[in-house]
């Protein structure tokens, strides 16, 4: 089933509109699920729009939140989300550190009492077009264990870092911190695959190759072993323990029918970002001159096979959306169900 | 062979001052090379010594540089390292990063023109007193092929954050974004050992276990695959895109036998290093509470195995410190007989 991006878009921000969110709200709210879509992380899109809306249903995600900055310097900034989905307050806090690094060069903020902000791309490609390099992080619900452990204790915790460049699209490095996203496991479990070894581990910690093995008390495991630990935990402390948030095994669950754990120590999840003015290190033309001459160079280090050139990190999703805006947004059958019931629901026309 | 820390901290700061570095500058040196060995990071502590002479006798290193600030706003800087030794000018771009964090929230400060920095840890725990984030990473010699490649493009680029604790031992993230640091290879070679699949392949980009592997024409590989080639691009670009050093295959080599490559696009190698003020974003007293909490809570994670409980990142350098900071510091026969030359050489006694 493939839907082109309007209809999407519209369903979407109609869904977020009825849910009470204001327009300008809800049109960034959308715009982070739809480009998700067209850049191929379908994990994070639409599919997650029921999420969002249980949520909300249960009173734990606000769509008219009254977020405030709580703590100030001339380069920092810390907002209470007042509950609101980090899809939009994410967005206000990009603009905030943009702000400050006109002024002071650099502009980071950390974010408490919010909810999951979709794809870390977004927030962070905010910074491109003011010629700054973007920054941007979230906590997320425990799934990974940490090395030595069988607990679940961290989230997937991705981080995204990008560069401006001239003649090329932007540099976008955006990666979970577990070995595997929890999407990549619900691909192997819909086709019925197994996984390889290293992405998650039994309930008594044993390496597994079955994609449902969270389902019966395993957890997912780090990028890399302990490195992968360690990235996550500057993840989580950045997001949470700078901000307010709650982290480690106390960041509340995505999924609505999943209580948050009682006498927690923060406000709801927490992000991270951040915006780094590049003329604030060099001249701007220099700096654009060598990001070019870096990805070109990369582009022809010598491939392993001929038919498969280097990538610059963001080029496979840059692809996707290029493929996609034309030719619309492929959703599988259970995604598209999940949309017709909420089209049911609401009374709101998918189409 | 273990010798004390005082026997090789003043033999190693009396061979710097013998090769003309002012006494201030030789001490700060050697704390970096002694913190990496008690810390039991041997490959960069006194084992790299005899290649900062080498550097420095092809007047590749200077031992006297008037390093310089060449860009500024409040929040950021870059630094010209005058071809010193990032194992001291890392040491004054920290100083001038917390400075800027002490008056707006954050101090961020790019290097060029550089040498090897040591272990980036040093460079990133210098924030800690002062109540503040330490950030550090630098680029290296390339060793690393990107993902699909076979061609040596990057460095194993560490990053080091650290965050400061107060009823414990500060967390240390410290990593090479490769799979596996050089020193671990270098290990298996000494005992003969194979290693590990995922660490190392082929010249045509096969897997291979062969820890010589690299002599004959193989390369590195990234951390988890296309995730750590996209860590290791945000290292170098911040290091050397970002403050005018060479980056990707034009990193100039720590080796003196290797000549650099010619028509280099900038200044030697380059680093990145940041300090945020923990009460840029909230108070104090609340940070505090909540790290001592997630060290804490993560300590009690349930482990796999009882008797190796889980451990936080930086604690097992940290009690590799607490032994041979009373023990000694250990050292290989070929690491001692490197001492043993240099000592012979300048006439310098090594006990």
């Amino acid at each position: 089933m493939i839907l082109g991006k309007e209809v999407l878009y519209n369903f979407t921000k109609n869904i977020f509109m009825h849910c009470g969110m204001l327009e300008q709200d809800a049109i960034k709210a959308t715009n982070v699920l739809i480009t998700a879509d067209l850049r191929g992380i379908d994990s994070h899109g639409v599919a997650r729009l029921s999420g969002y809306i249980r949520l909300w249903e249960k009173q734990r995600a606000n769509f008219t939140p009254q977020w405030k900055v709580i703590h100030e310097t001339p380069s920092t900034a810390t907002i209470d989300a007042d509950q609101g989905l980090g899809l939009t307050v994410a967005q206000e806090a990009m603009d905030i550190a943009i702000e400050k690094a006109k002024n002071v060069g650099t502009g980071w903020v950390a974010i408490q009492n919010s909810n999951h902000f979709g794809i870390a791309a977004y927030h962070a490609m905010k910074a491109l077009p003011h010629d700054m390099i973007g920054i941007s992080m979230t906590n997320a619900s425990p799934l990974v264990a940490p090395t030595r452990s069988i607990e679940r204790m961290l989230g997937t915790n991705p981080i995204c870092v990008t560069f401006p460049a001239k003649n090329f699209q932007p540099i976008v490095v955006d990666m979970a911190t577990s070995a595997a996203a929890n999407g990549k496991l619900e691909i192997a479990q819909r086709i019925g695959k197994s996984i390889q070894t290293g992405w998650v581990q039994t309930k008594s910690g044993e390496d597994s190759n079955d994609p449902n093995e969270l389902k019966s008390g395993g957890s997912l495991l780090p990028l890399g072993g302990h490195k992968g630990y360690g990235l996550s935990a500057v993840v989580d402390i950045l997001s949470a323990v700078l901000s307010g948030a709650n982290y480690g095994p106390w960041v509340p669950p995505f999924v609505a029918f999943l209580d948050p754990l009682s006498n927690l120590p923060g406000n709801g999840i927490g992000h991270f970002v951040g915006a780094m003015r590049v003329d604030a290190f060099r001249k701007k033309e220099d700096y654009y001159t060598h990001i070019d001459q870096w990805i070109a160079r990369f582009k022809q280090a010598i491939p392993v096979n001929p038919s498969e050139p280097v990538l610059i990190p963001g080029e496979p999703e840059y692809f996707e959306y290029q493929q996609r805006i034309v030719n619309g947004i492929p959703l599988t059958e259970a995604v598209y169900f999940d949309l017709k019931k909420l089209s049911e629901h609401f009374g709101i026309p998918l189409d």
